[in-house]
C-alpha cells in the first residue's frame, strides 16, 4: 500500500505511540493530585512543555495543549475575540482557510463580529497590499495559515507579520497544522503570535495538538471546568499527550524540509505536463508535500478510485469536505476553471513517503490519463 | 504504593491500551477519507458507536466523542442552551456539581441565562420539593450528577427523572462521570436524556470522553470545523479513542456494583467510628468507591502526606480544587463544621483495590488518629 495522504493524517511513528503508552501507564496519576505521583506527573508535565518551549524558542511563550488542531483554531479565534472584545470587533481572515479556521469565524459573525475574508491571488497567495488595506483600527485579530491543507499554497509569515505588526494592533494567529515539520514556522517576533498544530498531521497520537501562544494573550476558555492549563483550558491534565507531543514534534523537526519532497514535487510536476488529461493545480512553488492535481471531465472519487486498485491511496481535495460532495471552496478562491475543478485529487508526502513509491504514481498517473483520454 | 485515588484518575486497562495502539496503527487513515482505508476506519468507528449504543440499550441515541469529562459536560450545557435559548433562559443545577458544569453555567449566566443552583440535604441530596418549584416555563435543562466526585453522594435520577418530565419541558443532563461502570446509571426514558462520561476515570485512556444523547437533541457545537459528528463536534474523528472507549465501558459494565466496595466501606466507617479524630464525611449510603474522611484540626494535605508515607495514595476532596487552597463548594454545601471542613481526605476504589489494602489503609488511619490526638 502506497500511502500519499499524510495531510489527511498521517501514521503515528513507533517511538511517540511507545512513550505515550509509556507515560499513561507509568504516569497515569492526575497531576494536579496533591500527593506523590500527581507531583510526579506533574513535573513530566512541566518538563514537556519546556521541551516544547525550547523547541519553539519561546521560553516566555505558553503552550495550551489542546484535543486537536480544530479546538486550537478555535480556541485562538473565539477565545480571543470574545476576551477582547473591548479592544475591537473586526477580524480578518481568508477564503482559503480550514474550516475549524471559518465555521469559528462565522460563529463570531453571529455574536456581532465583522470578519474580512480576504481573497487570494492564483498562486493561493495573500495580496500583502490588500491584507493592508483590510486593517483597521477596529482589528483585533488576524487568522491566516501557513500551508494550505488542499493545494499547497504557502504564504510568506514575515511578510505578513511585518504589515500587521505595522498597521494594526492585531494579534497574529497561524494555522500551522500543515506546515509545522514541513517547513520552517516563523514563531515570536517576525512571525506567529499564536500558532495551532495538530498531532495526528506529524506522526503523532489524533486527539491531540496544542495552541501556542507568544505572550500570555488573555483568552476566553472554549472548555470551562477546573481551570487547569492556567485557566485557559479545563479538564484533567493529558500528560500522555503532551509528552508524546513534545516528541513528535522533535521528530518532525528533525525531518523538516524533507529535500526530496521537493525534487518529488518538481518530478511529479514535469511527468504531469506531459499528460493531456492531468494538470497541476495550484502553486508549483507551494510547500513541495502537497501537491493537487485536477483531471479533466472526472470526478475526484472516480481518480481516487482508479488509484486504490494499484495500491496508491490518495484523497480528493480534502478529507472534511470529502463527504458532502460540494466543490472545495479552495479551488474556487484559486480560480480553477469548472472543467477542472469537480477532479481534484490531493497528494500529500510524508515520512514514510519514498521514490520508488513516486515512480510507482507516476505510472498510475499515465495510465489513469490514458483512460479518460 | 496502595493507589486509592480512582476518582481523581484511573490506571488504564491493558486490554484497553492494547486495542488503542492497535487501531492507532492499523487503523490510522482518516475515517471521512474516501479511499479505502478511511472507508475501513469510517466502519471501524461505526462499530465502536454501536457497541456503545447497545451497551446502553439505546439504538436511537447518538454518542458524541469527546476530548473527556469536561468537553462532554461544557458541549451538554452550552450547547443545549445557546441552541434552544428561543425555548426559555433558564437552567436548574445544584450546587455540588464538578466545576466543568458550574463554570459552563456561569459563563451562560453572562449571555443572560438564568441559573438555579439547588441546595442539597445534609446527605448531599436534591429535595424534590425544590427541584420541582424551581422548574419554570422557562426551563430548558436540568443538569445533576449521578454521583458527587468529593463525597459520594447519589442523586435518585429515576425520581428526579419524574418530575423533571411531569413538570417542565426541560431536557435532563447527568453527569455520570463518577457513576458510569460503578453503579447502574439510569439513562432513557426513565433517566437521563443526556449523560456524560469520561475514559480516565474508567480505566480508558485520558484525552477521551463521551456525550451520549437520548434523542438528537439540537446542540450549538463548542467546536467548529470539518462538520465531523453530525456537525455537533468537528475534529478528525477520534477513531482509537472511541474504539477504547467502548472497551473500557464494557469492561466497566462489568464491574459494575462490585459488592465488595460496599463491603469495604462499611468496614472503614465501622472503623473510622472508633476514631476519636477522624469523622466520615459525606452520606454513608452514598457511592460505595468514594467515602470522604475529615481529620479535626489538620489540613487535608497533611493527612495525605501522613498517608503517602505509608505508601498510600489518597487526595484531598478533589483534584481539581487542590491546588488553589480554598475550601471545597462541596464540603460547604454538605454544611460540614468549619473545624471538620479543611481537613477532608478523599479515598476512592477501584478495579485494582483490594481488601488488603483497605486493611492497611484503617491501620494507617489509626496511626494518623494516635498523631493528631
Ligand atoms: C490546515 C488545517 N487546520 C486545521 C485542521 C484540523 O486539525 P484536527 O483534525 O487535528 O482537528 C486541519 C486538518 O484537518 C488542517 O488541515
Ligand atoms: C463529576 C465529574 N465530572 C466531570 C469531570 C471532568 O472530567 P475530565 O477530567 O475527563 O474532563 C470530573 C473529573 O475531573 C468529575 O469528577
Amino acid at each position: 500500500m502506497i500511502y500519499l495522504d499524510h495531510s489527511a493524517t498521517s501514521p503515528p511513528n513507533e517511538e511517540v505511540i511507545q512513550s505515550y503508552v509509556a507515560v499513561s501507564t507509568k504516569y497515569f496519576a492526575n497531576p494536579s493530585s496533591l500527593h506523590k505521583l500527581g507531583v510526579e506527573a506533574n513535573a513530566l508535565f512541566e518538563q514537556a512543555t519546556v521541551q516544547i518551549k525550547q523547541l519553539l524558542s519561546m521560553p516566555q511563550g505558553e503552550v495550551i495543549y489542546t484535543s486537536g488542531g480544530t479546538e486550537a483554531n478555535n480556541l485562538a479565534i473565539i477565545g480571543y475575540a470574545r476576551k477582547n472584545v473591548h479592544l475591537g470587533k473586526h477580524i480578518v481572515t481568508t477564503t482559503i482557510e480550514h474550516a475549524s479556521v471559518l465555521e469559528a469565524c462565522r460563529a463570531l459573525e453571529k455574536e456581532g463580529f465583522t470578519i474580512t475574508y480576504l481573497p487570494v491571488d492564483e498562486q493561493g497567495q495573500v495580496v500583502i497590499e490588500q491584507l493592508k488595506e483590510a486593517l483597521t483600527d477596529e482589528t483585533i485579530l488576524v487568522s491566516i495559515m501557513h500551508v494550505n491543507n488542499e493545494m499547497g499554497a504557502t504564504q510568506n509569515i514575515r511578510a505578513l507579520k511585518e504589515v500587521i505588526q505595522r498597521h494594526s494592533q492585531a494579534v497574529f494567529h497561524v494555522d500551522a497544522v500543515q506546515s509545522f515539520g514541513k517547513i520552517d514556522v516563523p514563531f515570536g517576533i517576525d512571525g506567529a503570535d499564536m500558532m495551532s498544530i495538530s498531532a495526528h498531521k506529524i506522526n503523532g497520537m489524533r486527539g491531540s495538538g496544542a495552541l501556542f501562544l507568544r505572550h500570555r494573550y488573555p483568552l476566553e476558555p472554549i472548555l470551562y471546568g477546573g481551570g487547569q492549563q492556567q485557566n485557559i483550558r479545563s479538564g484533567t491534565i493529558p500528560l500522555a499527550e503532551a509528552v508524546a507531543l513534545a516528541k513528535a514534534m522533535r521528530l518532525a523537526i528533525r525531518t523538516t524540509e524533507r529535500e526530496e519532497y521537493r525534487q518529488w514535487k518538481n518530478q511529479m510536476i514535469d511527468h504531469v505536463e506531459s499528460l493531456s488529461e492531468i494538470q497541476v493545480v495550484g502553486p508549483h512553488d507551494g510547500a513541495a508535500h502537497i501537491i493537487a492535481l485536477a483531471i479533466r471531465g472526472i470526478r475526484g472519487e472516480v481518480a481516487v478510485n482508479f488509484l486504490q486498485q494499484r495500491d496508491i491511496i490518495v484523497s480528493t481535495s480534502s478529507a472534511c469536505s470529502s463527504l458532502d460532495g460540494t466543490l472545495s471552496h479552495v479551488a474556487e478562491a484559486l480560480k480553477i476553471p469548472k472543467e477542472w475543478a469537480t477532479g481534484i485529487i490531493r497528494i500529500s508526502l510524508g515520512v514514510t513517503t519514498t521514490g520508488e513509491q513516486i515512480e510507482q504514481l507516476l505510472h498510475a498517473l499515465t495510465a489513469l490519463n490514458e483512460q479518460v483520454k
